[in-house]
């Protein structure tokens, strides 16, 4: 197995977007910094366009946002409004055109998205009816272009805005940018995150998470409603509700995508997940043991965990952070030594030990499979595994990169068929109930589908990929 | 202040090197996974060279190991042993002539070098009277050339190694390559670690630290010995000790620059880090509050003073790991911020909270003002710092990138001074003999220079750079 | 001097056109060779858009068509039509942004220019009447976007070109390419010219020149008339006369820029240019001496002069042809080499010999001047210049780079000033009745501008820049 | 064919080299503009070093001069001394380590070479002994190491090449350098040229050809003698004569090779080759025609062709300049146009005509073969052929690309055949005495091996494989 098979064993969230107006500083370079602070969110291509209310600037490429942008790149960039993208491939091809923002040279707008649209069935009817619709291009460009095809032909951008929307079916959190505006918008149920923050007196600045606002000192106004469209230029700020909002936010931010120190719906993530792992200790305590998590999104369950049932914790298995996306191809030897390159357990001081793994979730279970036989290499006495979710039965349509769902483990076994599988002494889940509480939100307000099968949009012409997991019915 | 500048403020780790001989597999990528697990000893530039026993292929480049090899460069590197090097530059300007290994088109021999001759007048002179030496050359540079010179006058590989031997004064571990061998060899201090491993049968391999072996499946064998030259090739394995053993292991090999899954003269590195929390918990305990480390080298030392004092310990500053030296410049604005957009405090989590801040050393004290700062900026109620280390009051010669002397704050100021300095309600240092037994080797095994001034090895011309600390006598 | 302002003091054309539709050969390798043959009319960058029917494959770059283009740009430009363009730049600046075909990421239209849209005040004003003016725009993206607006809210391609054609002030044969038709369309003038060709049984080309045709095997078909529009798809030919033709083509291409092996309004352009050196012969005759061109494109006119006194031809200036536009700036020393480094006499061959030096137009006179001091410099007896078209006095609206008129030599000095200037024994022009004999067409079909201040279209608000020559005046 | 291919079978030059010393201007830069002027020699890659005295500074890559360089490579290149290579690679392969100068990073010695070591068994028996040998070496690194050898070992420069001169068995044009002297020597037959200049008062320069002088404004002294070694410094000039001159300079140079502005042996190349030409004419005259050169070589010959038959001259072929080995591949149907593709035919010009075509060579043949298919498609009445050589029969080993002996069609076929071979109406050689006269030097001072087969090397281990050649017998 490759490292990007192995990581496409795991849950990926999909991309980060920003948008910022400041009348006194550099727009390019504050996105440049709001965007490291949410490199989590996408790592394989990063884009930033700027606008000087006369002319844009844009500047993007693959790789990580520290590699993407050079000094020069940025000095280039001027105006006072700004909008970024970091994107995480689902495909796994790396094609250049993907990169976001997408703009035309014409300098008309620019847009950037966060989300999926998961029937394209209407959009493309739309786009071919006007000529517009070409090959090879991806739900983000369709949405843009029907944006772009409204202000062409007269609409004002907020106007073309809403003229498009009926077309947009899915979960999306967008930033645009016109010559002397931006523009933020998300979809009624909120299901990605998008929030809102003042950055000096007259400065606002959107983003995908509240991390970017601390990385530049701004700070937190409110999370953009669901269904909501605001616009900020040096006219000041304007907002509209599209639709009424039925927030339904996707509870994975919580449990593994957003960053520990991002605030969601009033909740701090880091929080919310040492709730989670106090909860999960109350479910499944056990008694004996050093409490290790999975790096790095495992740590605050795993410290929730350790102190609900007073057991010492350590970081047992030490993270390679320089290993990523681009990494060599092993030799056959060392192939299956995949994880191992990644995770490396501290041999001498587990040997010998009761060894409680925390994981934040479990969707293929390889990498859990492989944690295990690892953690036995190293003479364990036994390894208990404690999940701070439940088990993911279904597949996510709106933009997490979930595999189709006869891949996802728990959708084919039960818990103890799991446990057999990965090899542990023992394996529990978080209950649904459990998480929710432990969440703090009230259900009606997530989105649980991955979990629950309860899928908020319509899926439309996708329905049909959704089965009632085998497992459940065991169970 | 830059990020650049604000690194500067903290002690740095100089270079990784590894050398590979296996029979069965393509040396490079070895070497090159290898690499990438010692990457934190050096980010600024990766070399490695392979032999076919018939010619030289070399490949580097400044950035890190995943950026500096592509698919194609591997696959261009034939050959069944090879040599490689992390580079962590000292001096602020990035010359691609610095990378390493250092070798020459005759492929006679590469050379790669973690550690630092302080004084070269000996070795200038020797080259200088061959004609060899060159404007702009470095102190690897030399020693390679010195080496070089004995081989090109019909000496044997190691007979060129003792022959200019005498010529090096410092700290040195080093690995080298002739076309059929390769080598390894360590100044009879072992300030800098080196160790030994084997490769399935009949491979070896030697690194800067034994968290390489993991990645690759080796297995440990034993720590070359200091003033001990080790040499592996078809023919097998070959030893001799030039120099009897005075071993002198630079300590802050423990308290700061390896990472946590080494083991160093048979003591894993994180457990070292946890005995050094506990200890400081016994001579310096709090009551109440939350354990914080600065991450990440803090984190084992901080998980130790929870234990030891019994409090709740939590990740309470999130550090962004995609800022790096090739950040760019922040705006004016920005810029007093630089610490706060690499390291954000969870706010709401530590408002109103006694936060007890467990750092591993203090050097300049730049970098805990600022956090002492950004602590307060979220409410918090006290902030007690306990530092893993005693004060560092003397300037390393040997390879470390501590700066002149006056620039450490415990030069300057006593214990109380720095806490009023930094601004925390109370600071406390581990003792030296408290370091010292929760390390758990001997004192007159280690060089603790930095904090007792003691130097292992005769500092020659450079010993004038060297005062008696006033805070020392104001204490 | 530097080498660029030196080449700047030459005259210079702008830029090739290429549209090519073929059902059985891919279209962006065929125009990657005919923009080779066309690559004397401009060298700083070259790009091609291809289409497949449903999207277009795009690459450009800077410099010669052979760096710009590697063999994986052209595999991966499918479809089988395409347009090209190589780009002279005017401007000092080489801004990637003005590489042409002009395209956006919508793949609606892409367009293509040679020529200069002198008044931009119409088309300025348009678009800003539909806010798409944008900052930093050129007249070729303002021609595109005026066409694509009309394409964006309706009209089909033909249409819209129509619709932009009364914005169209100035010389313009331009290509275009929706994503299944190619377009060309000329000016009514034909200034620039336009030639269309077949390619096997059903495939069109057209292009900025006929030597392109050869390249490709294509077989000359006619000139695209003045003023008329042609299309070309799978559906077959169509064309429209949008405006009666007024046939000006610009007299220099004959004299300097298009290749001698080009056929112009059914002339080629080499016996055009030998019969301007025969005639010169006729009307300047020199009894004695060596008949030496300026090389390149004096060479026929020196063929045709010797031919016509009987005398001595000889390449006695050696061109060195890798010197070019990226060419390093030279020391102080070689400065006032600058034509020296470029052009090198036969020193011991030209010693003692009077030399009849042919040039085919003088613009500064700076060239010349230092050609005659190197002459001299090498003991040549005398040298006499001939000049293959009369004095240069007016400045060139329409898109071929000459200099501000006062820079111009011939404005401001009489003949025997210019003599004396440039350090002659004699120097002689071509007399304009001359040169439209020889040249064979009616003069009322040729844009003398140049020449005789006679701009055939109207200069609108850039007329007030041309004045009367005082060099007139005192003749 | 490929136009690699293609280019293949045309006879090919091999590599100029430039020394240089000046105490007043960057040596680098000079450098630079020489190996500009020496471009014809070989465009596969170029590379300079240039010398400070305390260390060097190197720079080259593939390409032309123009693209290796930028202008922050040549400030970056320090000293008042360089030397620089550009070089024709024989091989299909483009390495970059082929790249001359060569030089190690010791800053001992930087080397470069024009010719060919047609034998190395005894330079790899001596590289051998002292385990210097490496794999994948070429004839030059082992010239450069053999004499860096000596140097190591105690030799000064002058002293370390006599020492190796024994061990050099072929054709050697050679420049080296030490950290303060330039070096230049010629194998004592002279097959390739080297030449001296003076720059400005005390500086000094040797080059391939007299062309290079005329680019930097040097005075032309003398040729380097063949056997002589020159050294020069700030200490001023030194010669040596290490063996008797037997000159016999390449006659190809007269031919084919060299710039027509260059001065060889006293003797201008163009008026060598116009005397070609009018010999030609004298023994093979034709009444009635117009000549053609095949451009740019057979230029001079033609005009003494035609000059010595009274006819007309004409350029009826135009090259593309711009079609080069990076050229990309044709398509099927343009594959069979690849003359035709790099030179167009005046086609409504010499339709009906009798053209003479002047070519200074015919190697292969199929370049010969398929220009006269090409005038035949436009339509000439005949064409005859005329050649400015005698048959190539016999292959080269000193650095000139010939193919293999059967490859030769001279070697096979007798004139005639030749002439029906190619499609000609008739074709005719000068003859070897002709051609003796026609350059003016008395034969015994030149290398007429490729006509002759008197080879003035001893073949040593590659005499098997000359042939008689079967035409000679049959003729």
């Amino acid at each position: 197995m490759t490292f990007e098979k192995w990581q496409k064993n795991t849950l990926h969230e999909k991309c980060a977007v920003m948008a910022l107006y400041t009348p006194s500083q550099p727009a390019a370079r504050l996105t440049y910094f709001g965007l490291s602070a949410l490199q989590h969110r996408g790592q394989e291509s990063s884009g930033i366009i700027s606008s000087t209310g006369r002319e844009f600037f844009a500047h993007g490429g693959a790789g990580l946002v520290a590699q993407v942008y050079k000094e020069s790149d940025l000095q280039m960039m001027k105006g006072n409004m700004a909008i970024g993208h970091n994107r995480y491939a689902t495909s796994g091809q790396k094609h250049d055109r993907h990169i976001q923002p997408i703009h035309r040279g014409d300098d008309v707008m620019a847009f950037a998205h966060n989300g999926n649209i998961h029937s394209t069935v209407a959009l493309k009817k739309f786009l071919r009816s006007k000529k517009l619709l070409k090959a090879g291009t991806n739900d983000s460009e369709m949405m843009a272009d029907a944006i772009r095809y409204y202000i062409y032909t007269g609409s004002t951008p907020d106007e073309a805005i809403k003229a498009s929307w009926p077309l947009f079916t899915g979960a999306f959190s967008c930033v645009m940018m016109t010559r002397d505006a931006i523009y933020a918008f998300r979809d009624k149920y909120g299901i990605r995150p998008l929030s809102l923050g003042k950055l000096g007196r007259t400065g606002y600045v959107v983003a995908s998470e509240t991390c970017a606002f601390d990385m530049l000192g701004a700070r937190f106004v409110r999370d953009i409603a669901p269904g909501e469209l605001v616009e900020v230029s040096k006219k000041g700020f304007k907002k509209w509700q599209i639709e009424p909002s039925e927030l339904k936010l996707e509870i994975f931010e919580f449990i593994y995508f957003a960053r520990p120190d991002s605030v969601l719906q009033g909740k701090l993530v880091n929080e919310a997940r040492r709730r989670l792992g106090r909860k999960l200790a109350r479910e499944h305590p056990i008694k004996r043991g050093i409490v290790v998590p999975v790096p790095d999104s495992s740590i605050p369950a795993a410290l929730g965990y350790a102190s609900g049932c007073s057991l010492e914790f350590d970081h047992g298995l030490i993270k390679n952070r320089y290993i990523h996306r681009s990494f060599i191809e092993p030799t056959q030897e060392l192939r299956e030594r995949a994880v191992a390159m990644k995770l490396n357990p501290l041999a001498t001081h587990l040997r010998g030990k009761d060894v409680i793994l925390i994981d934040d979730s479990i969707v293929r279970g390889t990498t859990t499979k492989q944690i295990v036989k690892m953690l036995r290499g190293v003479g364990v006495k036994s390894v208990h595994i404690r999940v701070s979710s439940p088990p993911v039965k279904y597949p996510d349509f709106y933009g997490i990169d979930t595999p189709n769902q006869d891949k996802l483990i728990a959708f084919r076994k039960s818990v103890s068929e799991i446990c057999k599988h990965v090899g542990a002494d023992s394996l529990e889940f978080l209950s649904y109930d459990g998480m929710i509480e432990a969440i703090g939100l009230p259900e009606d307000q997530l989105c649980t589908a991955c979990f629950s099968g309860n899928y908020p949009i319509d899926l439309l012409d996708r329905a049909k990929e959704v089965k009632i997991p085998p497992s459940t019915l065991s169970s």
